[in-house]
């Protein structure tokens, strides 16, 4: 490996061990806000959703994703020669580049945090064998091709051709605005349509343990930086700029949705510190290396506000997203990638022009387009995955073993045992 | 970037995710020692502490701390052509040198980590609003002056001048011993005296989850090699040197305070674990890159030992410091300070030469200045805002609001819901 | 420090930051499992057992582990001129290497996890006393020689000598499947049958805390990636795909131990779903760099399944290895030596060949060689030194000290306090 090589591989590396942060991350953000009966159900579909997508990742995935596009369509990756990434071992790495393996590890974990996000609408109610089969089939029918479309980059010399937003559309989606927030919210959305309310919806009680969703939240903040911030592919000035919006929208995502919260509800709460923390970044994320810091405080505050208002919409649309994948991933989602149409700064390390620079429409009606596109395929591909396991395995646990809990039904457990220091 | 400059980019960058850890872990660390009814109070007060520390710091923190010094008085920087951090984006880097605007997210963290250390002092008795705003004063009147004064240099050409403590005074504060520890300490002194005690100070019940604590005491010490190993702004021998005291001094921290806790109450503590372990890190913060292996043991010895010790003054004096942000930060951070000037290693990385390695007085005398320079004028300045903000919106919550607990009362949640296993 | 050492460098403290992740992992996975009454002496005991190691390795285990093998017979080394790692400071980094100030801290932290690593067998019936001392002086007769063995490697030059299972033997063990894993398990599972079973084994009661469980876990999993990772000693093909192959293992432990315990107790548990992750990775330790991504995803299958297949034995044979030190450390560690010799790839980093790539069985002779070599040390002097304890200050707790729980008598601490809110 060549000196320009090694310092590529040297972030790659830390990024890659930053984003993994995010797997316990989410499943403690999601195990917290939880009720109590279910709470290591919660993390269970987190974590087995995200094994689950990582076994087929290294099977065909990463194939599918990042292989050459099957007639240059653009549309999904060839798998050939690349079945279990065997042949990224011992692979040469081109001068300056970051070895292939390092990068089939990388997006490995956006697969997976991807379909784990929409574990966030099922709690529960779902039966965890459905749940592991819409794992494996949305990751294969679902997100391969659209992070297809979106992640994978024409190679230089134009010999290996990418996915059609990336390259056709030339849609900027830094970190999965598309790809992976809204991607997952919109199927969060779909599966919650599918699997129907809890029983007592909407009074569901409250989060279980909201120090431990802290402590999820936490490390979902840190490991996005190496989500936005690995995204750069290498030490460049990106990688700077997209780490310095990262953390500032994380913080101003936590002050828009508190004052907000404040002014409608006259109480700022934990509860809404760590979702606004959440939304800013999944705000930031297409845009993080597009906007300047004033913008990514903009961005932020704005997204955590629209999370909140969008928390509203579950009971005036009657659908039951029991954690707030909807709210908290798919509208910042969206936001973000619109954002960058108004927001982009031709100054930013990927160059863009924005409208409020000076730029004109042409790039807004472009991410647009990119929003539409993954909406709609998203949308209907996981209705009818949904449906069909509806059809036939079945989606829902009986009534009995929802309202005991899932914990002690599905995994003959429960979080936590006080009892011995009660005497 | 040249390569020089991206190999110490990859450390900042990487720097930068570690000590980001120190968010959640402190928000964690002190909400586990808070009573359960007001741990999510805590959290939220470390966590928009943090997050309004960072908007200023965007906005004009930057420009106070690390402008170019008004009129070369090394007391201010200059925050003209700085607003909004907004001209760092796309500015060329110097040959070797790190892009200004990771160095500015970096020191954000800084800034942002050091109020909300502050916030271990009012645990169940403040209102959220007077934090909030205490949080902006202090922010802006004392930490981007102190941290002016301690962390801004020269630059080489002599084209921007620094603060007078790093650069007429010549103290040695490698990662903030004055600027960030004792700083954030004193202030906690300042503010627990005008806010008064708890009502049942001292016996006001025990922490209410130490695990927790313990997880956010974890990610404290690991986002402190983040803190001191950064700190050496690139990668040099001060990085590696920094990372090795580090640990040392984090783990005889915990076995001093263990030692002296046995020896006086026969007793060692889990509490005392962990606090013996963040005191040990205060305590090596200031000298991490000044000193050898077996002077990093000693100080975390006595850091841990000190801040013991420093417990006990609580009582004694009367000030209600809730969860030892005196003690711990406080004490060790003063200690560790002048500890400098004794064992000070000229073989270390930065060079000096301490009293027992036959340096004289004069390198003691410094560090005294600088912590003395820096008490009193962060106990002055923190005294006038506290007693601005007592007499106009008013510092406290009514006395029934502290017994009902802060969590139920001002933000109308509560930590746990463990209702639904029970039956 | 030259280009290539920075680089090195760089990826180094990185590794170092990441695996120290794994001290508060190990505390908070281990604490979750405990009991109520015993989570804060179980954490102390890692925290403890790491500290004392820490101390003793600056003094002199990095001397005995990392010296120049004493009469060049690769059984330990010499700690003279090491004592405190003081003359590391300042010492010039040859060109390309990473200077041995970090090396020292990085392995530093090995040794302090694999004592910490026994602690899993001891919960709710050890003298805090005797654990203190059994691990200083396991870490002196036990790890520091057994990591002289594995760990150190002759210098390209020929000046230092290192370990002969390093070196003569030339077995395989990328971070530590013997040396750490094995090493620990062994010595949990005769420290476990000097302590004697808990007074109420088998009907021991459930894990106090899983969430508190998978927070630890989750630290290390994350940890992990700078354990194997770290273990190429710089920034080099190997890095790359350690971190994959343990992410994969990682994955299909879950997995594994998932589908046996599925088949056999009709149920998946999420302690079977992190106990699983941990196996994968212990087994991929060993080989993380040897193999290729598909026979990584086999050896965390294997891995997961083995250690819960492991599980059964505590009950048949009768040894109280209360949070399954064994299962999950020796058992897994002692496959994934064995698994290199099957399953090394000519292709991968280190280059080695196994029986299914037509290696013959020199390989596996040589790996089973090493696992008998360290195993019969282990065990050996291991309950050496338990005996030696119990009959001098004792091993074992009162039994109403161990009926009351830990916690309570020997720390005068409860993990939580939730009256508060209860009213």
């Amino acid at each position: 490996m060549d000196m320009s090589s090694a310092i590529n591989t040297g972030w790659m590396l830390t990024a890659t061990v930053a984003v993994t942060l995010m797997v316990p991350g989410l499943a403690l953000y999601y195990g917290g806000l939880s009720r109590t009966k279910n709470i290591l159900n919660t993390m269970i579909i987190v974590l087995s959703g995200f094994a689950v997508t990582a076994v087929l990742w290294v099977l065909y995935g990463y194939g599918l994703t990042l292989g050459n596009s099957i007639g240059g369509a653009g549309l999904l990756g060839n798998p050939d020669g690349l079945f279990g990434i065997q042949s990224l071992l011992g692979q040469e790495t081109p001068e300056g580049a970051v070895p292939a393996i390092l990068i089939a590890v990388f997006q490995l974990i956006f697969a997976g945090l991807t379909v784990a996000i929409i574990g966030g609408a099922v709690e529960g109610r779902m039966k965890f064998s459905a749940w592991l089969v819409f794992a494996g089939i949305w990751a294969t029918l679902v997100y391969f091709p659209v992070a297809h479309w979106v992640f994978a980059f024409d190679s230089g010399d134009g010999s290996v051709i990418g996915g059609f937003i990336a390259n056709k559309l030339k849609a900027v989606d830094f970190a999965g605005g598309t790809a992976v927030h809204m991607n997952a919210g919109v199927a969060a959305l779909v599966l919650a349509l599918f699997l129907g309310k809890r029983r007592d919806f909407p009074n569901v009680g409250r989060p279980g343990n909201l120090p431990i969703a802290l402590v999820g939240a936490g490390l979902l903040m840190v490991g996005w930086y190496g989500f936005n911030g690995g995204s750069s592919g290498g030490i460049n000035d990106s990688a700077g700029v997209a780490l310095t919006n990262t953390l500032i929208a994380a913080c101003t995502g936590l002050i828009g949705w508190l004052i907000v919260e404040r002014a409608t509800r006259k109480v700022a709460t934990s509860l809404g510190a760590i979702s606004g923390i959440i939304a800013g970044l999944v705000a930031i994320t297409p845009a993080a290396a597009s906007v300047s810091p004033l913008s990514a405080l903009v961005i932020g505050l704005f997204g955590g506000a629209i999370a909140f208002w969008a928390l509203g919409l579950k009971e005036k649309l009657g659908y039951d997203d029991a954690l707030d994948a909807v709210a908290i991933h798919m509208f910042p989602g969206i936001f973000g990638t619109l954002a960058i149409g108004f927001l982009a700064d031709p100054s930013s390390p990927t160059g863009e022009t924005g409208i409020f620079y000076g730029g004109g429409f042409h790039l807004l009606g472009i991410q647009a387009l990119a929003v539409a596109i993954v909406f709609v395929y998203t949308f209907v591909v996981t209705g009818i995955i949904a449906f069909a396991i509806k059809k036939t395995i079945g989606l829902r646990v009986p009534d009995s073993v929802e309202s005991a809990g899932l914990d002690r039904t599905l995994h003959a457990e429960t979080a936590y045992d006080f009892d011995d220091i009660r005497s």
